[in-house]
């Protein structure tokens, strides 16, 4: 067999990303600022493509798109104080302009909600201005301790950022089932799978009365958060005195929520989970092409290759797919290996068979295979492939949660099914010291939270102290 | 005549500018840091609309999207030496991160010329890497001194920037010819008349060996730059150390260009150029809705209004636009006013009468006319206003400038002509002392630069001091 050009992704899974990144020109580590990179245009296509399917499902859903500045001003961030808390070790602060010292300090957005306030201040006045449901795609800017790595822990990365407030916690609370139902849509057309549980009370966003978080998988049995929506109550509204009036004209405190896309964490957890030793592998729509066609060219068989590939591309293209004729010197054995680094969902293979058979030989890259059609069923073809390889992109990536997801009794299986990189349900009693004992002696097992998206009710004591169980939770190490 | 709900445009230029910014929910000052400002949701629908427009038709022409990180170390604005002398008194600086001192300055990018060379110095090597054509969209940030304006001037604003790079001159030569093509067949779309000149020698982009700019028209007879092309030569490829290995296996610079396409203040100049005292005026696709559909009720005769309002919904959702029946509690009047303000195209009016005579009254937005047709030519109809309105508003725009454009031939017709707010056109001998001169004289025009996109040969000396003229050039106030 071939020898594939990229590491084991399972196995050497560090090198494969860096060496994925690279040759599929998607992400330029090089830039010289530490978790800065450079987004390559490879990259900037799945990009648009996430932006433009979240931003037309949070549209769907009554959300506006608005733009908020990048910088905020100090004494804004200082005013809910555990948010503060949270975040002022690592905002980058701007003191100076030009020659001229500010007269107040400027941070770079951690995230937005001590923008957003202060203006649904003036926005909102009446329960006829709400629910206000805001959002924004821009870049945010978080000084990171921890090592960085490429997407996936970087200082800038991108993402989109709801801001929703509403008259009754109610609908507040209907709007964390919403942003779900939103990132299921998505997600689903990503291929991607994911799980959502409810952080415990210890581990939430900084001035959340709630937090939930979606967490996708990554090759080595840890989970990488890609969103998150976080219930604020009124923790956010009262401090920055956003009020409206009710229908009997008293003045009241709105609910808010807010929920965080990972842009960038979604680019990576595309990469990652669809990938392979080959390089990208993409659904349709989301490569630099969904079609290439290599002509395999024979002496003296040139001339009817390259016009029965130029009548294919034609074909191809009026079915409205993106298509490139790759004509150009290199050999196809090396056309095929840059094609499918890039991931492009299908080659079209034509050489002097496929002429005088009056067939195309098709190669899949979910699936790496070839199948021969006849030159009329291709379109029909083309559209069963579309459909058929978002749908076993998803089901690979479904099976392997699945696979990887295991409920245990106790801490000695517990301990053992951590040792094997599983993702574990157990029952927990909710306390701290249980979660710091796990994740201790697992080496790095964390309490994700109550999963919310598939519940299931405890059945039996908390696995670490023995004590009552108040729900089950999801143990995983995180990436 | 009905009041108007804003002041004049033309008479109280600022105040209507600042009212329709806020009644029109297009950009709220209230942020709290000078220069910055918040994007609301119906500035947002014509931004994302702007940059759409220029990103297709950058792609079609072989443009690549990329992003470059939002800093840039300060060792990397120092390499071109004019550059940052341009821009080092304007830019943001960042020196600290949660409690940590950066090892090296960093400065929130003004321009991504620093940014991207010394990317591309890795990413071309060879004659097959060019030409490498590539841009982004994003935001950029400069202190400006002078007084800031919402969209006009500010210290954050959007553009797009396209970093060009070729193996010879003439390509590189060529591509500005490019860029004015993507310019013209996008404000043909936006309906938006414009001028393109030459700068003169001291009138550059800080590094460029020649600058090109797009100015609109304000209605004062003002001009407002919306758009620049630079030819940087090697200036930029030289110090960066950007080189390729030509076909001989020579090692050469290659010749750059660079464009820079303020989507600020092409809004800004949507809303100026076509707004009006009712508000603002925008061609289908740009607006909250193409069609707002409002119901006038009279007691007993409710129903049969609200059903054929809804009928008509139907219709015209089913031919591709975008509609709001309107049947909330205001009255007629008020929702004429709110729609008229947000600058929707079409207001389809439906009461007793419209409904015995199989009939709808509809309103267009520019002309602010009334017509009535027939339940049947409706579709028709608007499918006329459609490729109509944005033909009247582009004319209005091409019309307004030609009127303003006159030729002098002295001094005396000069300052004659300056003084009635004429952009002017007339010989000019190419000296700095000359532009000096008409700058003091006629309290601020400018010379602009010499015409490319309608080139005029000279015919007679410079207006100014009588010498031989090297050129005609435009002399205009700057906003």
């Amino acid at each position: 067999m071939e020898k594939a050009p990229l590491p084991n992704k399972v196995r050497e899974f560090s090198k494969w990303y860096d060496e994925v990144l690279s040759k599929a020109e998607l992400i330029d580590i090089r830039y010289g600022v530490k978790g800065f990179v450079v987004y390559r245009p490879n990259a900037m296509i799945i990009v648009k493509k996430i932006y433009d399917l979240f931003e037309d499902e949070l549209k769907k859903r009554g959300h506006k798109q608005m733009l908020l500045p990048l910088v905020i001003p100090m004494s804004n961030l200082r005013k809910e104080a555990e948010h503060v808390k949270g975040f002022e070790n690592q905002v980058f602060i701007i003191e100076r302009a030009g020659g001229d010292v500010l007269e107040e300090k400027l941070v770079l957005r951690p995230t937005s909600e001590t923008a957003i306030y202060p203006m649904m201040s003036l926005w909102i006045k009446s329960y006829k201005d709400l629910p206000m449901k805001l959002f924004q795609s821009v870049a945010v800017y978080r000084h990171e301790t921890k090592a960085t790595r490429p997407l996936l822990r970087g200082r800038e990365f991108l993402w989109i950022e709801t801001h929703d407030a509403f008259a009754t916690s109610e609908e507040a609370e209907a709007q964390i089932k919403e942003d779900l139902e939103i990132a299921k849509k998505v997600y689903d057309e990503l291929g991607l799978a994911f799980i959502v549980v409810e952080r415990e009370e210890f581990d939430r966003f900084p001035g959340a009365e709630r937090s939930f978080a979606y967490d996708a998988l990554m090759p080595n049995g840890e989970v990488l958060q890609i969103a998150t929506t976080h219930y604020l109550g009124q923790k956010f509204s009262k401090p920055f005195e956003v009020m409206f009036m009710d229908e009997r004209g008293v003045n009241r405190y709105p609910y808010t929520t807010c929920f965080g896309i990972g842009i960038s964490r979604t680019l990576a957890a595309i990469i990652i989970t669809h990938g392979d030793d080959y390089g990208l592998v993409l659904p349709f729509g989301m490569a630099i092409y969904d079609i290439v066609i290599v002509p395999i060219l024979y002496k003296g068989k040139e001339k009817e290759v390259i016009k029965k590939a130029r009548r294919i591309e034609e074909i191809v293209r009026n079915a409205g797919y993106s298509v490139k004729l790759d004509d150009g010197e290199e050999t196809p054995g090396e056309k095929f290996y840059k094609w499918e680094m890039l991931g492009v969902p299908v080659r079209i293979e034509i050489g002097s068979r496929e002429v005088s058979e009056g067939t195309v030989t098709v190669f899949r890259r979910d699936l790496r295979k070839r199948e021969k059609k006849k030159d009329g069923e291709l379109v029909e073809y083309l559209g069963y492939l579309k459909s058929d390889m978002i749908r076993v992109l998803r089901g690979r990536s479904w099976n392997t949660l699945k696979e990887r997801l295991v409920k245990v009794n106790s801490r000695e299986e517990l301990l053992e099914e951590a040792g094997k990189g599983k993702i574990i349900l157990a029952n927990f009693c909710g306390k701290k010291e249980c979660a710091d004992g796990i994740k201790a002696e697992t080496r790095g097992y964390e309490v994700r939270g109550r999963r919310i998206d598939e519940p299931v009710e405890p059945w039996g004591p908390c696995v670490w102290c023995g004590e009552g169980a108040k729900r089950v939770v999801v143990l995983a190490k995180a990436f």
